[in-house]
């Protein structure tokens, strides 16, 4: 059962499944569908149309997370916008803003007064500090992490797979440190590294670690002169 | 209280809020919300699960807007995919295409027989003329002036923050010259121009302003010998 | 009239139109559109919020498609995420996995075990072959070709238009061999061809034919000494 308080604002056909927590002062859109076990903390606002709490589905192409059972939590003060897609096994701090259109896998952490942008999509085994800035349309891929008070440009695009498809398993995306900022489009590759502070260019394509506190740009990206 | 003309089709769920404005002969898909006051004119279609005439949030995050009571206004004759979602304070005119799941944010303004692509996102302070193309997955950011035959290919990206979040609000996106093309996953950095019938090349990275009627490609974006 | 089986699942407010077939062990999400026509076959699982079956619109701006009346067809063990839009005139195969936020256009062929990620769009007039990998955001253009076993990655850009909308539905997008692996995020020219087993770098530009079995990376994409 759910036990939906009086505080609570719901809109017209929501489904909100069984054993769902939800705090005081929730705001819940119409059309969002909250799945079983998500546990919504007080003063959070969903929008309309969002699938909140997906359960990872189990296919033979695709990597088997070992704990199905941990719930989505949303913590205290969040928004979140609409149309947007959540799965469970995922954390979201106090606080946080998520866009319009948005995705964000299982096994995901994202820290607090941090914001994902409008259709922006965050994959699955990943860490976003606190205090972050994903903009929209980027795309952070699984096995990544990034420190706190990175700033991720508008469609900037992550891999995590050095053999593309070729080897199973064997992934590891960007560990991105505090305060580094990725201009937009940029591509990042594999498992590559960028220092604290550091600046990469508007449609750069990082190839290798980059050390702090530096400006790099280019195809591959390379130190700037500044 | 929404007054629901006889010659309107809605489909099922379909939730319509109060103070809605529907002409006549408008096409409402299943599970669509309209948001109070928008304004719907003659002849306009809207597909199934979208979200219409969203108001802004506050966040300490994100920019104030002023006006926050100008409805969303939709003329006639166009017609709205399906799992969109457009803001209030925006006007889209007559005979315009919005493609499946695009969003549209708040003080836009989309000049009559224009097409907005499949996926394509349109950030808030934007102007787009008349007889524009925005192709699937293209990002129009804030602050951005397009004026009337413009064409953005495919997963075009737009920045208008060269601080990337480090300064408040001094923001400035890109102005494109009538017929200007954009070639598909170009960059455009901060403020910069792009002249009248120049054409940028797929994949550039358009760093200054750019004259008319040239060609442009690269990385930063120079000049061709055509 | 559509007739449900007594194993099918279906969500809350769904909305099924007639002349649906649905097979056996069907699962429909909640607030799931399945538009008038669709062939759903057995053991198929559809998320929430999805529109399918969609019927393409006549637009004075967009290509008229011969075949109206052709229905979608969703082959058996196939599985279909939330937020999901599908066209009519497309038949996915057999145990494709087709992720949240996706959206594929009319009269596309997806064949057997291939994976359509999370947020990818397929346009019209597409071919999609067997074990073939689309990663998320990725943008498959119209009137493409992709032979069984291609892997595209993240954030990939193609374009079908090399007049840029200047002359009309004189339109060729990419044709990619078996086995070829493009990286994240690059752009691909209208008409070009990727040879057999061929790897593209992150980032590249490819302008013109790629012969088989080399590397090429770069703006614009060159042979690598590997």
């Amino acid at each position: 059962m759910t036990n939906m308080p009086k505080s609570a604002q719901v809109g017209s056909h929501a489904v909100i499944e069984k054993d769902v927590h939800i705090g005081e002062n929730v705001v819940i859109g119409h059309h969002t569908v909250i799945l079983q076990g998500t546990k919504i903390e007080d003063n959070v606002t969903i929008g309309c149309n969002c699938v909140l709490g997906i359960k990872p589905g189990v296919n033979q192409r695709m990597r088997k997370i070992s704990s199905p059972d941990v719930p989505l939590v949303i913590q205290a003060g969040t928004r979140i916008g609409h149309l947007v897609s959540i799965y469970s096994g995922t954390e979201i701090g106090k606080n946080v803003f998520i866009g319009d259109h948005a995705s964000i896998r299982e096994n995901v952490s994202i820290g607090e007064d941090s914001v994902i942008g409008r259709a922006a999509i965050v994959e699955l085994n990943t860490m976003i500090g606190k205090s972050c800035t994903i903009q929209t349309q980027a795309y952070v891929t699984g096995d990544t992490i990034l420190e706190d008070d990175v700033f991720i440009g508008p469609c900037v695009s992550m891999s995590n797979d050095k053999y593309m498809g070729a080897k199973d398993y064997d992934l590891k995306g960007p560990q991105i440190k505090m305060g580094a900022k990725i201009g937009n489009n940029a591509s990042l590759l594999p498992g590559i590294s960028i220092g604290s502070n550091t600046i990469v260019g508007a449609g750069s394509v990082v190839t290798k670690h980059i050390e702090a506190n530096i400006v790099v740009a280019g195809v591959p990206a390379k130190k700037m002169n500044t």
